[in-house]
């Protein structure tokens, strides 16, 4: 037997019955980077007058948190109350860091939709940015942390 | 002015004229890895047997890829004419390795489908385990390779 | 600091909390029109035996009631209890009027369900009868009230 | 019989055969208008610092143009070449006008395409804003221009 | 006047007002079969070494359940809370027969979504196997059981 | 080796490789059955004034054509040049009989358009009628006949 809840007994892939978990409050934060040169980050960095490369990959971010139940199969469809993400220019890193923060009251926790506004996010920003640099590389996209639910809060390490 | 193409002189988002480019052959391949323990890799390589969660992304990714144009806001929509995802269990670098091959015969390049499909095989990798484990992370998704189109072959450094 | 709510403090887009509203009734009623000679008014009004125009554009417009979330970047997500849409030949002002009455029981209210039930259903008059004449116009779509939440009712003006 | 093209001689709603028209390139040009008070229209022009107005919805035009067919039941799918959106406070008129132009290359016109980008980039501009206004109207959308196909070009009145 | 509830007593479509049904715990099973000569169904069956035919329908009819109210112009949108996809090769009856069960805590039921499943399960099977055999037939897709809601359960006759 | 395009040499699926084959004009003819008691054949057959059933259904059906690389895993997007479905009541075989014919100029075939048009007409002749009869059936889905591509054409035993 398999410990992955989204297998039944066999095997076989299906959407678990969630009809038993409680209707709680649930938070979800995901983060990812997009690395790139100095000139590139210029060009990310360089605001609405230029050209809103993190303006519009916010947007498409938060389109596709909404779409999340669409893109992964076995994920339930849920009705989000809340996603905002913030996509920050960093050249100590040498990149854009995205964090998405998505909310919901339902019976099941938004994870895959912070890591899929994150995703979505951060191939925006390379699609936007490709002119410039197409070895750009989207890096550490990751949980960092969750609240609500049977499983309780889950705090990525630092 | 910006040399980013989805910009007009006034910064303005738009969807970039592609009338005037000739048709061609064109395809990319991008790569992306999902890391983990390696127990947890073993329930991700335990095959059809145990669940097939390897098989599951491989959908999920295809799927994802015909849906491009639908999540990134600049993209063309294009009839793409191949999408494949190859998903390979690597114990030496504690992961999944992902890569996908996209091919159109069109106006403009497909980097942005094969990054997608990537993205979204590596978050369904993600979605099928975290039952077992909340840490993992997604790195290294990047574009390979691309054919075709004025701006020619794009290779990866190593 | 912006009273636009979909706004955080420093002006990004978001989707904003609503997980902190209570559930409660809500009603919207939207209302627009498509302006067109009399000829083409007569085709629109033949009814069904000559080519039902209003009752496909009844459809489009219910269908993409549902769809708002996906086409409206920052709108939340909401399981729409009834959708409703009438579509009336007007000889006197010229045109088809077009009523939508959209409710649900939730967070967030249902204005621009209502609002894109009634656009996309004059789009779909328009498409319908485009052979006949292209200078038809859509015109005065409006709000015409809506109830339940904090902000509790909205009339228009007559 | 109907002159209508989107139905056959019974009146039955079909997606006519345009196998047989052949392929050229196409333009549409559509506008509209969101009118509000000048206390809005202020915040409507207050550009990125304050909230990104009329940026998402330029974005959400562009987006909605691709899904066109979708949407409008009949509308034949089009792999559109070009899609670009403006839209200019109009402090004389009292609102935001947009103007949309759609191209491709193809056996049938993007009107729809250009006035669903017109009509959604609305709605969106209503969305943003109507916390502050909920009695804004979308006004005189219609199609000024298209260029290609059997028909010819067609100049809306001025 | 028509007994049917997706009509007015005009005979008007309209997505008909749920909201003051109660939210009540709703099942739903339904079953269909694709028919197919022994050699094709021995491609269907033979698991996943040589293509998984089963696991690739059972997730097609799974994001579909997900996608009915988008399908079916009068369907609700509903938050499914389990979709389970049973394809079983039957060399007796000369094919795969489909089951889908789908539940949901919810205002109305769910054998749309639970027939959608099947249908698109089907349609998958039909796609997969295709190469080998274009007569296949999808028959007897139908629903076999609900529960929950005003009108309480319903059975097929065996 | 599986003969079955839809897999590589492994047993994967992918989305196949058409890049090579030539653009053809291509038709598909599909059909299917949806059997009821002649009463509720009559509703179904009582036309716009008492409810649109068979219009609806054909809507929904043309819609869904134009989704099927959206639904079925592996399917090609393709742009449709045409989709027409008929819907009759054979009071004789007790049920409506549905006929959808498709259309394209490509290099993969519309079999599966024309199949997903039928069973998405069906199931909304279904949903339409479902308050006077759940143990209505779905039977008889097949291809009907083919033409255009290198395996020329199929026609179905009568």
């Amino acid at each position: 037997m398999t410990p992955l809840s989204h297998f039944d007994a066999k095997g076989q892939a299906h959407m678990v019955d969630v009809g038993g978990k409680s209707v709680t409050d649930r938070v979800a934060v995901a983060e990812g980077w997009v690395l790139m040169t100095p000139a590139t980050l210029a060009l990310a960095a360089g605001g609405a007058a230029k050209g809103d490369v993190l303006g519009t990959a916010r947007l498409a971010g938060i389109m596709a948190a909404k779409r999340t139940a669409d893109l992964i199969p076995l994920c339930h469809p849920l009705p989000l109350s809340k996603v905002a993400i913030e996509l920050i220019p960093d050249a100590a890193r040498g990149g854009v860091r995205i964090e998405a923060t998505v909310a919901t009251s339902g019976r099941t926790g938004v994870e895959m939709e912070a890591l899929t506004a994150v995703s979505v996010a951060a191939l925006t920003v390379y699609d936007m940015l490709k002119a410039a640099e197409k070895s750009m590389r989207i890096e550490g996209i990751r949980l960092l942390r969750k609240e609500g639910g049977k499983s309780g809060t889950f705090e990525a390490a630092p």
